[in-house]
């Protein structure tokens, strides 16, 4: 009996980690098994590699390294982590997957997307999530709550444009593909956030208990 | 006038270093512009990525994560070094390059070789050397040499059959790319290997002069 895997998508600032922890609380309070991770990191090697892309001294990195990098970390990560918690059925709870480098490194810098696509099936050996929870949020409401956190990383660092057009391909995944994405309105607040998350983990958990 | 990429491949401990160096002794001699430079690593993000790659220390790590962070480490070297000094002209001399991937983490460790391509054309950006010094050499010369070594790096431990895989896969490359490779035999003196490759140098040199 394979876990569930479940991700949460969308731009900086529109309270993902909030509602990871609350997803988290819940299962922990249903004695639902679960593990909690994030991308890019989740191992000591996938870690390393998230603070070498993150670096905000590493202006010089060039669009494709970034890619790589991301994909390399995400490789360990799936193999080392999710896959095993998956095979023994816990529920596998990811900070951001595929469609951020989708959409951040493949639309929002302007590279090949199926290229980009291709790389990360080869990293993920065709992972795909079973429910992806998408944020969405107007980038200026994300950049003001972004810009009361102390420092920004190196991809916060870039400008508006840069954050409109990853806005953009992430609603375009959301049109492509509403099977496995829940659009979420990231102005409301927490607790309706949360709400409509729950309930439709709620429909997906029976459902996978039903065929299991 | 876009100067020369010239790459040395083949085993460890056939003696690539040398020669590369012999290489440049020859070319400062001759005034001729060039750089040397080294896979992987190379620039400053690359060669984070290189020490990540070979610390003995991470065992965990997955085949094709060890893919993608060679092809992060080889996207930075190409924009950010080979690249400009092709453009300004240079000859660029490079210990290792795309071949290695294709021999030691393609063939060598069981992957989808036409992947391994298609993720390093992304991160070349399509660039092929114009001269390719391959150094053949038995696996049980190479392995006595590196054992005089003192502290063989994570991809040097692997066993015989490992590296027997690879001698197969660039012998197997030079039977397909005879224009672009020369095929030496590192088991002459040191003297002698450098004969060939200057020979094959000036030839290529004046060609190259006489084109441009």
């Amino acid at each position: 009996m394979r876990g569930l895997f479940i991700t949460f998508e969308g731009p900086d600032g529109a309270g993902k980690s909030t509602q990871v922890q609350k997803l988290s609380n819940y299962l922990t309070e249903e004695g639902i098994p679960f593990i909690h991770t994030r991308e890019p990191g989740g191992t000591a090697i996938s870690d390393q590699i998230r603070s070498l892309i993150l670096n905000p001294v590493h202006k010089e990195m060039v669009d494709e390294t970034e890619v790589l990098l991301y994909a390399a970390s995400r490789s360990q990560h799936v193999k080392e982590k999710i896959v095993p918690a998956l095979e023994q059925g816990y529920i596998v709870l990811c900070d951001r997957f595929v469609d951020a480098s989708i959409a951040y490194q493949g639309v929002g810098l302007g590279l090949d997307v199926e290229k980009i696509k291709l790389i990360n099936e080869f990293a993920t050996g065709g992972l795909t999530p079973d429910r992806s929870y998408m944020i969405d949020l107007p980038v200026s409401v994300g950049r003001e709550r972004m810009a009361a956190r102390n420092q920004l990383d190196r991809i916060e660092q870039k400008g508006t444009a840069y954050h409109e057009t990853v806005r953009g391909a992430f609603l375009e995944l959301y049109e492509e593909q509403q099977e496995r994405i829940t659009l979420i309105n990231g102005e409301n607040n927490v607790e309706e956030i949360f709400r409509t998350i729950k309930k439709d983990f709620i429909s997906l958990w029976d459902n996978y208990c039903k065929n299991n």
